[in-house]
């Protein structure tokens, strides 16, 4: 195993507070805490799992951070996806190291990063948003995590349509999915996933006749609501405040011709 | 794009009922249902999103199972670890093609498919179970998704410790993890990611001072709840029945030497 | 404490799998169960906590039962309010001993019974239903608990308004709620409070511009989800499986005159 | 319809923000807002739901409070029990006009005050608490509400025992439920209802068992959970952020002798 390097992520973490400080290694820069000050210079060489102290004498230790854990804390500009979802995502696209995945919008490149983190270095993630500021901004985040190579980043109106076609499977974090689901269908292998995500009831009721319509089949419609518990094992309870909702994810599949019959069997 | 063939999974969809049958290719078989009959030797040939007519000229179409739907179909013996968790799972033990991960016990394989789903070809997950039944399903459930080769699988009682070291993450889904985090912690590279799922909440309290015992940080104790919704877009609401509990998701992260105050700072 | 008596109500209740039977208690009657028989007769002179045999020996307890048992386990032939709906409406309709309060439709009589019970001898309960068979069930089963008297039910298309008015409270479990706030208007007291019951989003949608446009304020949109756990001390675990859905309540106020600007602050 | 006069409960309801303020009529106050002031003065003589401005021109409207609003706002030393779990209660405990009904602890009075609206002129609450500024605080919130001559407040350790016999029910909001089964058992009416809340798991863990030993059976654990909406029709979400915990609810039926055996049923 060798030492932390330069550019190098790590989570800092303090037993006294259990505060989490993300950075990346960068010679002659520093990191000020709650508890004091940490040099990046006396961290690079190190290990992960090593603890440190600052410059008042508190202990921290250097952690990997998880993908999830880096997802929560990138820089943003818009409404992120989470890792309560992301996940969920992960399995209902399918995502497999080789996969070829289009996304739109870009947005801060949470998701973006964890598409690249998934993929590897066979397969690709096309990611579209029509505001090159997003765009640059997911760019850096995937960059910080060290995927931005597997992406293809392109500032372009959804309504002009994807440039590929036989694609593993295409996320949606739009204003009205419901107007592109035409450019989905050519970009989405038949048989796979489109998966998208909004925050109202009343997108969900456009966006279910519009996947219909569409010729779109298995419509699954949730939300996932996560829960913390206090880790205190003598007074073991949820934490008193939660996140009450972020947004409902949809997934369809996309087939040739014509569904016969309205989707009554799911009702 | 090549057609349909000999062992390639299919998920059968009717518009009719919204009913879903997972099958595996195999030439000579048929595939009953509550909409009449479907040969195999009919869809070979075919291609994922067509669609195909039962014995009793029903609709149905041929769709590309996700990983989470096939996770949720696996014949199984055991309690599984569900797309909801598993999701989140990914990204807590920040898996990645290429990692080398480590789960116990493997159970009926829902787990250890994802997983090796998600580490590619070069990754490797090392899945350990004490009965020797759980692996040869776990085993067949791996290889029916077409991963098997990816997972070494051992029968073993998990006190004799693993045999592996600086895995990128360890995942424990046993009746008593507090047994063994001294295993782990020789398995698992530090700053790395521990995760685990216990059902009831007398397990949390016995995990958390076991988990602060052995200078694990960063504890995270959480649980996530799914909640879908009925496609029906002039009548929208959540379903009348939702599964109440699978499990508590923990995670802890590995450190070096002794972590200097009890985790005052988590409560 | 004198015996149990003719008419009064039973929660039979055993000890070896927690099973629950309601009865009323008939001379000459007699409950089969799982366990066993338990004649009236017998039961007749016993008092509640006391213990009794079935006519295979099984043991059974004598228990009050509470009205929220009593309100999930009423007769219906309509979708009935809950109890954990119910105890909230009481609090935000703010009924008390003496209170006149009106609802619509009276339904299976499961919330009707409660109202009744809660405004007490000097109170009085309104509820109308255009169906006479709903009427005629909802009086039995506040018959059944004791408090019929103190309702005056009437079978009347809501369309042609109340005849109450200065009504302390008004409860609305309707298809089409938005159809009837003017006639609220001139039932309830001004200041004093509105709650209906709807099942989905599509109804919530339609009721918000509703209630601003007739002049409600304080417009209040929640639902409840109840999670139970296993009464079992060395293996606690919330239940496997929960309600996922019930309703939505909604609350709001009337006022006097045109609110000035629409309710941009609840935004 | 006569005006509103001194004392008399008013929820201040701005149309701009949604803002609330519960104040009580008081010659010579005034009540300060981030829109304004208003004189009691000059809202003494109107009438509940009438318009008002304040001193820079906004509107404001005169609701009356719902008891579930003014329990939400009661001056509290305490956590108090919330309106979700306490309607629940209610139904649970069966309360009723005239039901005797035991508290322990007062706290600041928050239940005490419900359990006293709901009793009625000839129910009767008895509250325990072994602090008497307690005490104080949670007279002066039923004061306010109107109902504390129906409450007999007692300032007093639970070990001693309660004074009543045959209660029509009993709540305990303690630190340690499990220590006061016996003193219950004298006072609740066999077959009645004892009601409790704790907030952590151990708590559960302990009271379980407990119950069972001092034959109470017919036990039930639950809790509730509270999602709130946006009032805003074209884009209907839940909001933000939800209250994740406030307690467990625990409800069981005392009876005569001893339970045969335990309550393998409820596994």
């Amino acid at each position: 195993m060798t030492g932390l390097k330069q550019e190098d992520l790590v989570l800092l973490w303090s037993p006294k507070k259990g505060d989490r400080y993300l950075i990346r290694l960068t010679s002659g820069a520093s990191q000020s805490t709650h508890l004091g000050l940490l040099r990046h210079d006396e961290l690079i060489g190190l290990s992960y799992g090593d603890p440190v102290l600052s410059n008042t004498g508190h202990d921290f230790f250097l952690l990997k951070p998880s993908i999830g854990e880096y997802m929560r804390r990138i820089r943003r500009q818009t409404q992120i996806v989470f890792p309560k979802e992301a996940g969920y995502i992960l399995l209902h696209l399918s995502l497999f190291p080789g996969a070829r995945v289009i996304e739109c919008g870009s947005g801060s490149g949470s998701l973006t990063t964890l598409f690249a983190n998934m993929v590897g270095d066979h397969g690709r993630v096309f990611s579209y948003d029509r505001r090159a500021d997003f765009t640059a901004l997911a760019h850096a985040n995937c960059e910080r995590w060290g995927v931005s190579e597997r992406v293809e980043f392109k500032v372009r109106d959804l309504a002009e349509g994807f440039d590929e076609t036989d694609a593993d499977a295409v996320f949606l974090d739009v204003q009205a999915p419901e107007d592109y689901l035409r450019q989905v269908r050519r970009a989405l292998a038949p048989g796979r996933q489109l998966g998208l995500i909004v925050p109202t009831t009343n997108q969900l009721e456009r966006i279910i006749p519009a996947l219909q319509a569409e010729s779109f089949v298995n419509i699954e419609i949730l939300e996932l609501l996560l829960r913390r518990y206090k880790a205190t094992a003598a007074r073991l309870r949820p934490e008193d405040v939660m996140v009450g909702h972020t947004g409902f994810l949809v997934f369809a599949t996309a087939v040739r011709g014509k569904v016969p019959c309205p989707e009554n069997g799911e009702e």
